[in-house]
């Protein structure tokens, strides 16, 4: 058991450290908005995590690199004490990019050594990785972000890392509700906003059998959709106005007016069968109500979910699905791109924090923003559930974020 | 049925002319923050609101006195056409109150002289008169905060408006829960927001019999509620902290540093005894954890509220319960001070919104805002309901707000 | 003596008030932006001046109709104490207009009962009466802006108080320069900017001998000023693009594309003829460059009014120049408007400010804003001085402001 | 000729080169404030300077690196075309330091074979040699500022590069003015608004002997000079409340008080004797108000630095004063710190801006800004003139600043 955790526990770090192979120093600083971290930060956090809540708790005798550091790499956990200020991330040339890199492998030899000893709560070893599996994929959506602002347009990856076409029709699958089972059970990892399981009573309800496209999209665009208020929340009309919204996050007219796209790998001609990508939550529900449909709630899309495929299978596949395939009829609910919900993201009926610091993970964010489900292109292997549920302000779109449609029964 | 339309009428719109009885044109003016209304302003947009969705499509030949007032009393009904920036609408002298007077009797007669002929339609004057009383209300939260910023300590009322004192012990009673009935049934008038009446599954609860109190709140602050970011929400820390929040809106400490409170009736000493009021949200939720609770959903709160009372009775007295007394052991539902709950202001499954521009009533603000239950002092007689849902942003406290606790059975 | 300065009292603050005899009070209280004051606060802030400055240490037992005065109507004296914020002038309802009015008498019955005793600092009185002066322009200013900002377009004079055309070919008058005295003399009243006369060594220069016209203005629109940054100050051109300015404050285009001009009557077709009015420095200071000119300094602008005419005959007139008359060739120097000079407002050698709180009148100000030269249709007879300096940022221009171009000799 | 110029171009183009040397591709990409560029972009800047302004004018066939270059490397020419936002030059991690460091080698070997073949334009090649030494100063002040807001105190020079102390008492000398000469004679390079030479009438003052140092502003502080309104601008005590500024920029207080400075090499204790650094105008003249003195225009400052020294003899040191010896009792005049005069930065009578482009250097900066003589011990050897005029906002302060008084004789 401690043998597999220390297996697991390299293999998550790697994969971290693998994201940045292909970045130089000045590549890993940037920070091109408040909202997002230089990825030598989330290397550094990453790691700052494991060293305050597993090795100074029980690794006799520890020391860090650097006092600094917990003040410089605390996200925002106010019980470890003051936080360097999130907007200026991006001003700290030191420590640089190969003292993050040692540090890294500081606080790795550290766990290691105390893992051989059979120490280290394997909860909160548990808890590290699936935080650094969120940094994961918070690293690509920051580096993307990052790139699109350089006017040399530079590509962090070999190809585009977005999601492909989908050319089947749109349909919906009805689904009756009723009394149902929400969120995670306990027998498998699940983060504290998931819990506990609990029932919902759902009124029968049509789920789009996939993503909207990127040619739906246009079609929205060329009928007037960012002109229209009718079509908007007040506050997101308030939005599109101030920001002059006009298409999605990393659209780009060329000189004939013809749209392109900013990926991982640079500027390409937009895919018309892709689904639409960088979509605010926002516009994901103007889109839904020009199209006649509307939003789902979490526990519809969560529906949905568990009726297309057994859990215990989706865990073997390591992905939760692959791509393009799914039982009963929705497909795209995994691996493609997070989908917006309906759902403000609260508190589930008895829902308790995690014990100590950890407890400000989830909780106290459960204020204004939105729950996505599913998971996306940027999310690694097997960190998706069926229960998960991310959550972003509805104005946000830089996450991999999509739009999957509902509607009542006609 | 004409005839009861036309006298139920005359009695709303004079009870608004009353509320400014006492009050001088410059009273009327003041717009001390963009949240807030001047008093005119309620006059006149309400006055708006039957010229535009009545008379103008129903009475042949109305004419209004200005032209202008169209975009000048617009509030936000895109559909209408554009709108006075809601910010500058304490900059306008003109038309002054007595021309603003004058307009309601233009209108007031406009609409008799419809109804005289049976024409208008009873939906949307029944909407008219109850958009009517809800700017009763706001007129008066918003009088008491603009006034709250004269360092002349106005009065606007002959005496405190707040409500009294609440001895009894804090209990909590318990309710089953199960799947339950939520949202207005159609039978009397209802908000489409409100609708459609539908299931909910509750997990059983327990609710606190009465409000919180001023002492309590008072305990909240002794024990430095107000600087320990483990109470609070991430928004709501930084909102105390870039506010330099410290006690609830209109506490004031006199020179040997004891509360006194502005009220309707200018400053008193602060009643140990009475409820809490004027409590953002985030103060609602921070106080609540402190005091090892939660705040209720607003289904559980519906619930409890059934079970208080049956409806006709509730219709009978007028207000809905008379202050201080209820069925079942819950206290205080109606008639003291709305209620935070944790529930955010979202669609209801089947929710659709009203035909034609007053569509926009509602459903466009569905996004951020909490919910709040009950009504309070300020809230005309005969307007609340059991399913009615009030809703502003968590951190705003100019509404006359309190805290009703709940907590999961022990 | 003091029986005239009590006439010349009497004469001044009754001026004051009939500015005001065409509004009503809800007129008096609009604040349209925070550089403007609703007009019942000049009403009650040039009382204060008197009440803090002469009456309360100079009439034993004077006694004030509030306390609260001492701070609500506090300008910017921090000597004096704390200040009402000058953004919030706007929101106060109380005291009313009828109170300030009393406010008024019963400081001007306090002022009288002291010099009918030989009491009150002729010096202190003189400044007093000054400022009054001042606030009367600024009170016609303000009430202009305010009523821009309404669009019912009240009108608040019998006609427009602008000035009228001036058809003469523009000519440019040469000056010698040479080693000149500016500032004033000490032989009439003047503020402490003024002082002391010295010397300034001026080289020739030739200056425009009437102000810019309308039509000017519009060729210069025509020729695309407003869109060409090479016309700009680096900081004039961020607020020309900020802003969105495209025109002088108060021209309005119709359906048809023709300018109209907001004036103290409404709105009224542009007269090519007249000058251009409400232009700020950096408006002032393109269009001179445009012109192939440039503006003039301060003392360049005081070297040509001194060769006008001689100090002794304005003073008889009343207003310094009767409007369109003027000797030597250089007309408009007063009565029209404001003229912007490209002169920062800094001391003069060897200026000291006022001894004591009045101290604070003139000096703190002297940084970041130019000196304007002249007096404009708004100025009150008499309040015009050859050496007088107005400052204004250069961005503002709600003021009555023009221009004068001035050129090195060819 | 050419070859010195060749020679003279190389030595400064080195001299760029070698500031960075210390510092690593992170350190050059800091932005910690958008007043101050990166190192890197000061690097690329100053090579677009030749190469936009000479190299694409002059050298036949010459083709950039990268087309993007030039609007990424545009500083504030709008006749050049569109210019990279300044807050975003932080954000750029291409190109890196290396591709920017070739890009600098690239232009050299143009710019080295146009002068072989003898073209070149020798007043733009001296504006671009000129522009660089102002930006090697830029560079050391921006590193600087960048550091200081690092946790970690990094270093980036061997030592302090401040100032060091000079412990003679503070004595005034008396100068009689009378009609002077300003500006630069044209004999040797001078920037446009340096010139033309023009006579001003000055009348007699008093110049502080040397510059105030830190013990000196110890006592102001401990005086309450950062709490007594009585003694700052209008607008500096707005900046001083807003940003509760309490010392000069990077003054720390240790646990027990004691103040530590912030320099180039780390932080340490303050030396009471040298000269006070890092003072914002606004400082400066509170400062001088609280002594009883002022601070000296930019005319008294530069009667004096005549005074000292003959300008030929001067140009011969390399540096025109060495730091610590100076004619006349006036010492300090160069090489320590740039201080700040009560002159406003404006055209002198005459000023003809630059033709072509290069005319935004200087003359669209005119507006708002205070003018500051001598230089600091971060300004280039060779680069000061008695004529220089250097200008900044005057509530900025991370330029190497410093206090001299001047007075009225008494």
């Amino acid at each position: 058991m401690l043998m597999s955790l220390s297996t697991e526990y390299a293999r998550v770090r790697h994969a971290t450290r693998d994201l940045v192979a292909g970045l130089g120093p000045e590549d890993c600083m940037v920070q091109a908005m408040p909202d997002v971290s230089p990825a030598k930060w989330h290397l550094a956090h990453t790691t700052w995590f494991f060293e305050t809540f597993v090795l100074e708790r029980e690794l006799a005798g520890y020391a860090s690199p650097s006092p600094a550091y917990r003040e410089l790499f605390n996200s925002y956990y106010d019980a470890v004490g003051p936080k360097h200020p999130r907007p200026e991330r991006g001003h700290l040339s030191r420590p640089t990019l190969s003292e993050v890199l040692a540090y890294r492998e500081h606080v790795d030899a550290g766990i290691q050594k105390l893992l051989a000893r059979g120490g280290a709560s394997s909860e909160l070893m548990e808890l590290g990785l699936q935080h650094e599996q969120q940094h994961q994929e918070l690293l690509l959506m920051d580096v993307k972000y990052n790139f699109s602002k350089n006017p040399l347009v530079p590509r962090f990856q070999p190809q585009p890392l977005e999601p492909c076409g989908a050319s089947e029709p749109l349909r919906f699958q009805r689904f009756d509700g009723g009394l149902v089972q929400a969120g995670a059970s306990g027998s498998e990892f699940s983060f504290d906003n998931e819990r506990p399981r609990h029932r919902r009573f759902l009124e029968p309800f049509e789920l789009g059998t996939r993503l909207v496209t990127n040619a739906e999209m246009l079609a929205f665009i060329a009928a007037g959709g960012y002109q229209n208020p009718a079509l908007w929340l007040s506050e997101a009309w308030a939005w599109v106005r101030e920001h002059a919204v006009a298409a999605p996050e990393y659209w780009r007219r060329d000189a004939e007016g013809a749209f392109h796209e900013f990926t991982a790998h640079g500027e390409v001609p937009l895919d018309p069968n892709a689904p639409v990508c960088h979509v605010s939550g926002y516009e994901a529900a103007a889109f839904a109500l020009w199209a006649g449909a509307r939003l789902p709630t979490e526990f519809e899309w969560e529906l949905a979910a568990r009726a297309a495929a057994e859990p215990s299978s989706l865990l073997r596949a390591g992905r939760l699905h692959p791509r393009g395939t799914s039982g009963a009829g929705v497909r795209q609910l995994f691996g493609d791109l997070w989908q917006w919900t309906r759902s403000g993201y609260e508190p589930y009926p008895g829902f308790v924090p995690e014990a100590g610091p950890v407890g400000e993970y989830n909780g106290k964010f459960m204020c204004g923003q939105w729950v996505l489900r599913g998971s996306s292109v940027a999310t690694p292997n097997g960190h998706a559930r069926v229960s998960y549920r991310n959550f972003f302000y509805p104005h946000q779109r830089w996450p991999f974020t999509g739009i999957r449609l509902a509607r009542d029964p006609r």
